[in-house]
């Protein structure tokens, strides 16, 4: 019970670089001993200290013959910082308990093996499901290079993002969209479609305390973008992409001037082609991407067969109309068991609303 | 606790009249002396004996000086069955704990009182919440005269009822669609409207060990209902309405030559009048309809004032389609602020699906 509570601990800790660290796993390490919490540490941020060494010079007493908890097997390799196995066999730490794996090929078992060759007791797969579920990015990104894709929408109970004008403001309550922000500031990007700009005109910005923006993604097949969009205005403060098949140079270099970042992407079914936008964000160290929608390309991503996990807000209320819009629009499956198929939901409440999540089962289509 | 047990015990005999006793209250009803049951019933068909003589006549051994457990308060006129406040002052029970109020006027606590009278003690309010919840069809009945109305559609988690094709088998898996049927029993009526009868050509019957067949109703503005679909096949073994503007004679006698009823109902809206229809039901004695569909029929409904509750079947799985329907069709709200309210979801678990549960606040419109 002890040792968990300190895993739990570590757990936490490692909570705290949400945001801050990507393309990096979220890492805390608990230093116990003599039943007393001597030293603790997280990661960060990215390029900063590891969360062990973090913890070893945190200890307010000498670690030597101490216990670590460590939610992510201690690197062995150098990176941006020196391997963290070396730190802790300096520091004379005894035992190592381990809960998830890390699956960077760099690393995945050797820096447990290191640790056991320097006589160090490790316990592997301590509370190994909670710490897995913290770093799902990172495990995606290490494993496919790829971001970590979450389609979020709002939607009512009768499945409506807006009311057959296009007005969507609000489908859901306070806290629901407090929730969307800390997932601005959780993943590293959000992306949207040119659509969404037109009609709505948004900041796309991360507004908690203490939360960072997102890097800005506009999907802009043709480049109609308007120069005076909130999202253009402010390209020069916060990172942004506009990802486009156009070719006219002049209104390329006109947003370029303003402050984005152009990225060439072809066309694939009428869309910019979404896997490929996807590589390209992997290339640049983008490890996750919110989708906040609307409709065409939460449907592109879709068929595209870029999503992870769907996020869907619920509010107990109706709008009817035939033709006020739903959450994924464009073609649609052309028969019930062609179905893109998610897992049984996880369901959070936010007051009256609530959230289902589900992660979307991959059908592996050919590119 | 003791007490608890009884009632909860009494409260499990009163849902065993499920569908049975349509317009009466569900009523369970235990004799318990010197700490043992001596005697249980439940009011078993509309017209038969209510609880508390059921459960007087099963007693093993003399009830007199004996606690009776009752879901609802005792009646005290003279309806199908003699009042139960006489049986029980002549069974000699000298403690009656009850559940809820019976809101029927004609005994709405004086069935209470008469018990008092005659020097019987009286417990109130007993578990009344439990109590209550299993009788908001009656007392929605008793005080208004109109059925209590219940929308149910399946959809995708993007809000999807079908794909873009219009075919919607199946949107859930077994244990929902399994829960439909359990509500079929439960339910005095089941409507739809014209266009699912054209499109699936359903039964609408209860298939479930047991269970009775729902009273079958179709909205049908212009007649247009085949002669050979299942439903006017069915009619005459099975109950059907058909709700109708239309004034063609001929197809109005070819309709009930085969053995439906017709309602001549005016139109409003461009949709028979509903509030109207439910008035006409009531008075028949139809305590309570399940409103299986469509999207037309669901906007008219809602825009009629006539839903009391919804319930929102969601399958972990995404359709697609700007042009795959939608649960609620017809024109919609106009703007976000008007929508119609629902409350906070209760939430049953069905293997993979869900189902979201929510009361729909009434607009009262004027008629």
């Amino acid at each position: 019970m002890k040792d968990e509570k300190y895993m739990r601990l570590a757990l936490n800790l490692a909570e705290k670089g949400c945001g801050k660290v990507n393309p990096n796993p979220l890492v805390g390490a608990v230093i116990v001993k003599n039943s007393k919490v001597i030293g603790k540490g997280y990661h960060m941020e990215y390029g900063g200290f590891h969360a062990e060494r973090e913890a070893i010079s945190s200890c307010c007493e000498c670690p030597e013959g101490a216990d670590m908890y460590v939610t992510l097997e201690p690197c062995c390799h150098q990176g941006k910082q020196p391997p963290c196995t070396e730190a802790i066999i300096q520091a004379g730490i005894k035992h190592v308990i381990v809960g998830s794996y890390d699956p960077n090929p760099l690393v995945s078992g050797k820096g447990i093996q290191m640790l056991k060759e320097h006589g160090i007791k490790v316990t592997e797969n301590f509370l190994r499901e909670e710490c897995d579920s913290v770093n799902y990015v990172f495990f995606n990104f290490i494993s496919t290079g790829f971001p970590y894709v979450v389609m979020k929408y709002a939607m009512t109970m009768d499945g409506k993002i807006a009311v057959r004008t296009g007005e969507s403001r609000w489908v859901t309550g306070k806290e629901a969209r407090k929730q969307v922000h800390r997932d601005r500031n959780r993943y590293s990007a959000v992306m949207v479609g040119i659509g969404t700009v037109l009609k709505d005109d948004p900041l796309l910005t991360c507004r908690i305390a203490g939360g960072r923006n997102p890097i800005r993604i506009v999907c802009d097949t043709d480049l109609r973008i308007p120069e005076d969009s909130q999202i253009v205005k402010t390209s020069r403060e916060i990172r942004t992409i506009i990802a486009t098949a156009s070719n006219d140079v002049r209104q390329y270099r006109k947003i370029q001037q303003a402050g984005c970042e152009i990225f060439h992407i072809p066309v694939k079914n009428g869309h910019i082609d979404l896997k490929k936008l996807m590589r390209k964000l992997g290339e640049i160290n983008i490890d996750s991407v919110l989708l906040e929608g609307g409709a065409t390309i939460n449907w592109a991503a879709l068929e595209a067969d870029i999503v992870n996990k769907i996020q869907v807000y619920i509010s107990p209320k109706l709008f009817g109309g035939g033709r006020a819009p739903s959450p994924i629009g464009g073609k649609g499956v052309s028969m019930p068991a062609a179905a893109f198929m998610a897992s049984p939901p996880k369901i959070t409440f936010f007051n009256d609303d609530i959230l289902l999540e589900s992660e979307v089962m991959k059908k592996c289509l050919q590119e």
